[in-house]
């Protein structure tokens, strides 16, 4: 059996953690000067294990192996959030690397897709991969150009290329401290999508404007995000989630009504059709509120969303049989209720993961952590699961 | 009887307006560089108008008449709000000065009082001079400083100088627009109070964490803003207004369930005890928010809440007649939905406002505006007011 070496990994986890360090945290956004070093840096690395490595035209660095395939892929992402945390992301992708270093005769591939927070466009890079070329994106045509990646070739999965795609990710939830376990397989990728809806009615003083006479695009919007909140519940499914995590008026001051409203509806599911009806009815909620005036209501956005995807099981029986081999009955499935690059990769080929434990269930925060037993055991079990999966 | 001089009146008013002049809009708010040469300008024109004019200690522009009293006080604002109109105080400010001139035998001191907009604390300057002390404010400290007038003394309202204060505004509304009125005798000020509510929750990431376990602080916002909106009326009179013009979740991100969300209540009537009711109503509002949780709902401010104030009614009617005289038939009384600086005032001497037409209603807003004719009329019948009360 594979036997991954627990201090190399924290080391080079340590050594990625550099790029970009701000306090416990890390600011290491795609495209960053401090980004595009720490790739550079990934492909000294994948390098040293063995791989041909380098970066391709949309930051991917892609570290491919020199023995017969099919392949395994192993990957996650390097960037991070404006302000996050030192695991999201980063600690896949050396995973990738740490079991290819420890199965060196295995065709395994290791990728850390770009962009997977949407600095400029997210899961830009495994998108890219998976055949889908983003277009019309000034500013991230802009980035790429300044972090000298024009002309650069995109790198594609190759047909017959690969047998799967493996994922280790931390959770960012708390339900596997809660209970008390190691280890997560990952069931489905909840999919989700998000709408900025604008209300539009007549600036104006608030004190010399009666009541029957005004156009609050602020009271519109209030109305508008009480209905979400309060009438979601009957299309969606038990364990959908909804939220509204941005609202702002315009001008924005005490003594003035609202000219303008803005707010971001995101919703998520791990079931198609229950994502469906829930994008459906904040669409209707919309239309419905700018029918009844007096603003007018507009929604944007929603042509991006991420749909559901499920992990495959044969591959979810490989990681299963690998987690109660080296952390008997300290593991459970589980679906993840954050996107992940594997729901974009389970387009093109059958992808699983694997989640080790949030400390107090925070991401996306500088106070993002997990105890590094569960990150060197995490890492055992991805290991045993590629060399199980690609023996079978 | 005294005849003002329009020519005069409107060549002053478009000097004034030079100071922080931006496209249509003024730009000069309180102690800005622009609003300091504004007030050395005003020393000059009062100067010239036979007043003994200085600025005081929180930036007050008094020009005190050498004949002898009790003196008639006029007077308005001349800061601005951050992008605001022309006219807004300024008009009044221009009025009082070419009162003075119209009536160069009679006592009638003038006054631009600082800081009515609040760029550091509303009304300063005529509370101020009512005896009210604003302490502890740092900002205003440091501003006072750097305009130059720390150690300057402040005006106070003397005993027995003052037979009474009279102020004009351009209305802010457009009641007399609509009914093609020239001119507004005010009967009350509104009273205003403002209430900061914040929600404390607790931050997570929106798809890990499930609706059941959320402390979703924008959604508390949200419920609570939905209850002022749809159950003020039920303890509002019929002109009362109530506004929520700000809202802010924090961090504010598609993807992050606010842990913290702040709002801003407004609520105006002119009857004390109504706005009393209102106030009462958005306290316990936040205490049954606060009550029902699971995110903490907290009030701050109220406590500087300006009262309404009722009108001397012997003053309108020297100033309905006035208005009758010059334009029969064409003025009516109505109340003042905006604060100004008059119902201060009126809690130190008898007090008393006229209104002139807004266009289309507009102010707060670079394209407020009043036509010529109705701001050159406006002006006659303060003088005309001025004479009778002076004479009676």
């Amino acid at each position: 059996m594979a036997t991954i070496d627990g201090n190399r990994l924290l080391a080079d986890l340590k050594a990625l953690r550099r790029f970009g360090a701000t306090g416990t945290g890390v600011v290491r956004p795609t495209f960053s000067e401090v980004d595009m070093a720490s790739r550079r840096w990934l492909v000294e690395r994948m390098t040293e294990a063995g791989l041909d490595a380098g970066i391709d035209g949309v930051g991917n660095v892609i570290g491919r192996s020199r023995q017969p395939g099919p392949a395994l892929l192993i990957g996650s992402h390097s960037d991070t959030q404006p302000r996050g945390g030192w695991l999201d992301g980063a600690m896949g992708v050396i995973y990738g690397i740490e079991v290819a270093r420890a199965l060196p005769d295995h065709a395994i591939d290791v990728a850390s897709w770009a962009d997977e927070e949407g600095t400029y466009w997210g899961f830009l890079g495994s998108g890219t991969f998976c055949g889908e070329d983003v277009e019309g994106c000034a500013p991230l045509d802009a980035a790429i150009n300044s972090a000298g990646l024009a002309g650069v070739p995109k790198a594609r999965a190759e047909d017959g290329r690969y047998r799967c795609y493996l994922e280790a990710h931390i959770e960012q939830g708390g339900v596997l401290e809660a209970e008390n376990k190691k280890l997560g397989v990952v069931t489905h990728i909840v999919g989700m999508n998000g709408f900025d809806v604008t209300f539009t009615g007549q600036q104006n003083h608030a004190g010399t404007t009666p009541m029957g006479l005004r156009k609050d695009a602020g009271a519109a919007a209030i109305r508008f995000a009480h209905e979400v909140q309060t009438t979601m519940a009957s299309v969606a499914g038990p364990h959908s989630v909804w939220t509204i995590g941005r609202i702002a008026f315009d001008p924005g001051a005490p003594s003035i009504i609202p000219g303008r409203a803005e707010l971001y509806v995101q919703v998520r599911d791990i079931a198609p059709e229950t994502l469906r009806r829930m994008e459906d009815h904040v669409r209707a909620l919309v239309a419905a509120a700018d029918r009844r005036g007096p603003c007018r209501a507009a929604l944007s956005g929603g042509d991006d969303g991420v749909r559901p995807a499920a992990m495959d099981e044969d591959l979810q029986k490989h990681i299963a049989a690998a987690a109660e081999r080296h952390a008997p009955g300290l593991w459970r499935k589980m679906p993840s209720g954050a996107g992940h690059d594997a729901q974009v990769l389970a387009r093109r080929m059958p992808a699983a993961m694997l989640f080790v434990p949030s400390i107090q269930g925070i991401s996306h925060d500088f106070a993002e952590d997990t105890h590094e037993a569960d990150i060197v055991l995490g890492c055992q079990v991805l290991a045993t699961a590629a060399e199980s999966i690609l023996a079978g």
